[in-house]
């Protein structure tokens, strides 16, 4: 009945364990067991199992450490999530605190638990005004299959069932479930899921200026995207399209900032065609950009809102959906049980994580210092890689910020010579940023960053200073490797 | 910019909390905001809101505490997943050390984590000799999520990408992401999201000896209900089918225990026709069937193994996948890279209260005690409320246990006359136990626990005692309402 496998792991009980234990780690006995055990998120397991995975073992405010003692700065806050910054106390506290008192209970049986309850009010407090009630998953991809069920449901109740159609952007990015896979549009999930894809999503351009704005000023082409949305609307029949659903900046698509036009005009589309608008605020929500939304920052009045990420700062796993009173009023006045949810909805810890978090954001005005102070230090000093001979852009919105790699510079940005996608230019670069302690990520070649909202001017200093010195290395490997 | 709304949320620093918070609990105010925000799962948000939610403040063991004081015996193990019981301060001090050395990192950038290195060896440690591999999600649902990404490229690099259906059970729970509730066979939500429920899922009948099994004993009923799978199979065409899923017991479809030949017969029929087996085991593992997987109970080899809840005894959210070599081998050696994952998996602190949740399950032998103790104890208390009028069966599994409310009984199970299921007979009973201080679950007239593994036979005792007490208080009541 039990295993007779060999390398048990020895587990330790807190108490005798170390202060310093993470000093203490063996790297190729911990890469070797990595290796052989763990399946990794997009991942080449082989692969990575030949080279071994760095192990990251501690983090303080904005800064990582490997098990070789390697510091690096981290660029991506994790994964668009650590927005107070790593390492803080009072949120440790708060869930050792919850945990000891009440560690788990479920929202199923007629009972509740008092930090939901509190962050859901603060939820609201926080949202933009016609947001009144919360339904609480285990990230942002359940977030997003959370919004097909609410959609669905809605105009099922509103005796519409025929519009069933959801409208997604390409290269947009609504998390790893099947659904969530289905309404994003990258290709390379798609391809692995022929066959499971959900049906009755369809997809519309991204409002990426660099790809599609040539010849165009950035306000023209943001109509111009925007403008897809309704030939789509009208493709499929406006009495079919149920939703529109977008993130108000693409995220993991690479920071695709859409040009000002972009989301007022969507909003006009969408109001026009009685469509429910959905923001997948999973990476812009908690003041990614300078504003406690994107939606606040685009000045949007989306019907449902999806968020996860900076909500508990990545601390403890939570996700969810603003219901926007539109929804929320008819499934509530009309739609008896909702069938549906999470054993997780609600985690009174996740939550008591979520409201210190929250605290912290309010307290040392976060989202003011990004929205007054750190926001437009960051536009100007990132702005200064344009003049870099590998860069045709590079960009910033709040706290997100990116930058394309070209063999080339031109006149203008449409005249720029890219490199042959096929040499992974992004990923070289990666390597650099990587090797001297920097963490900004790749995108095809475009490189992004998303760094926590606690960075300093000094600390944008010293990122942007490392940025440059990692661009100033790529472009010498690349002449090293005849690849310019 | 910035929310104009009232009712501020004040948040109070953990460190200014009393230590006896929960006693100071307004219940009034946080049922007030519980009404007017949150929404529940699987709940009519407006009903719920009119009576107002328990609110639950706080766990210790196997019982919880509402607001009121109101102490309860949890027979649901929170959502059959509190195995280590309530209180656990060794975890919290776990979670804490952890959320201060590392609270997040992800597994995307060829990155690892100790924690999530050391529960993944622990896990291939404890499942079946087969399983070396773990890829991690947040929840049950992300697993099966995942599951239906790893075998559609499982069959894709076999080049069979025919094998694309899906055989699954009515009435089983997959979780509630639109995969999730597509695998399931829950009618009430494949109501809900018709349009967007996922294509080549199909259902057969469940091993339900008191539904299916007249005139047949329980051993031949497991073979005939084991062969509705190769009907099927024949059905759509074996080389079309990919795989088959199930619960080793059915959990929320109402403590489904199959016959003792079902099992070997599903095994033996997967086999002959080469297809997955994932053993959903999201309920089962971590010792509620006094083994550590409903797998080992029950003698069988899935390919692919859910798990959720009792890793981490719900402390924090965490699922996942055990991948059998079987998989594991062809995605690792032929598929490159696997474009799935989550932001939450691998999550460090979830890892870290999953160690020591499983260390103190070794610990405390709490496997071995629900095996050949506590176990067999409930197997003969709860056993023994077979003769009680309203009772037509009354039977256990390990540590799940269900029992059926009929209005009369009859000189055979099959023989008993059942409540007209409009009355809602067993909801009427959960609410005596309810009030009377039982958490027992009625999923249509059946009710069923599923409770911590840390129950004594006293608490045994305690706890058959009060369901004793409640279904003769339900059964003076169904007098009184004249519906017996």
């Amino acid at each position: 009945m039990y295993s007779n496998k060999t390398d048990p792991v020895a587990i330790v009980a807190p108490a005798a364990r170390p202060a310093d234990a993470h000093k203490k780690v063996d790297t190729k006995a911990i890469q070797a067991l990595d290796a052989k055990h763990y399946m990794h998120a997009f991942t080449d397991t082989k692969s990575l199992g030949q080279v071994g995975a760095r192990v990251i073992v501690k983090g303080q405010g904005i800064y990582i450490w490997d098990s070789e003692g390697k510091r690096l700065l981290d660029g991506m806050s994790g994964l668009w999530c650590m927005n107070v910054g790593y390492g803080r106390t009072t949120i440790a506290d708060a869930v050792h605190a919850q945990m000891q008192e009440l560690p788990y209970y479920n929202s199923f049986f007629q009972t509740t638990n008092v930090p939901a309850v509190q962050l859901a009010a603060k939820l609201v407090e926080i949202s933009p005004a016609h947001f009144n009630h919360v339904f609480f998953a285990g990230s942002g991809s359940e977030g997003n299959d959370t919004n097909l069920r609410l959609i669905r449901r809605y105009w099922d109740l509103k005796g519409a069932k025929e519009r069933n159609i959801i409208i997604s952007r390409e290269n947009a990015y609504h998390g790893s479930t099947i659904a969530g896979a289905s309404l994003g549009g990258m290709s390379g999930m798609h391809d692995q899921q022929i066959g499971v894809t959900i049906p009755n999503i369809v997809h519309i351009g991204q409002p990426y200026y660099v790809e599609g704005g040539k010849g165009k000023t950035p306000e023209e082409f943001g109509l111009v995207a925007a403008g897809w949305l309704e030939q789509k609307i009208l493709e499929v029949g406006a009495e079919r399209v149920a939703a529109f659903i977008a993130e108000p900046v693409q995220g993991a698509g690479g920071v695709i900032i859409p040009p000002s036009t972009y989301w007022p005009e969507i909003q006009r589309i969408c109001d026009k065609y009685g469509i429910l608008l959905v923001a997948d605020e999973v990476i812009c929500g908690f003041g990614r950009l300078g504003t406690w939304f994107g939606s606040d920052y685009f000045g949007i009045k989306p019907d449902l809102i999806t968020f996860a990420k900076g909500v508990t700062s990545g601390y403890i796993p939570m996700g969810g959906v603003l219901v926007g009173d539109r929804v929320a009023d008819v499934l509530i006045e009309h739609g008896g049980d909702f069938n549906h949810g999470f054993t997780y909805s609600g985690h009174p810890v996740a939550a008591a994580a979520a409201l210190e978090n929250i605290r912290i954001i309010q307290e040392e005005k976060l989202i003011e210092k990004v929205h007054n102070e750190t926001g437009p230090y960051l536009a100007k000093k990132f702005g200064e890689l344009n003049d870099h001979p590998l860069v045709s852009i590079a960009e910033t919105c709040g706290f997100v910020a990116g930058l394309n790699l070209v063999k080339k510079k031109g006149p203008t940005l449409h005249e720029c010579e890219a490199f042959d996608s096929s040499l992974e230019v992004g990923m070289i670069c990666r390597g650099h940023m990587f090797g001297n302690g920097m963490i900004m990520r790749a995108v095809g070649d475009r490189m992004i960053i998303a760094p926590p909202l606690v960075t300093t001017v000094e600390q944008i200093d010293e990122m942007v200073g490392l940025i440059r010195f990692c661009l100033d290395a790529t472009l010498e490997d690349l002449k090293k490797r005849e690849l310019i």
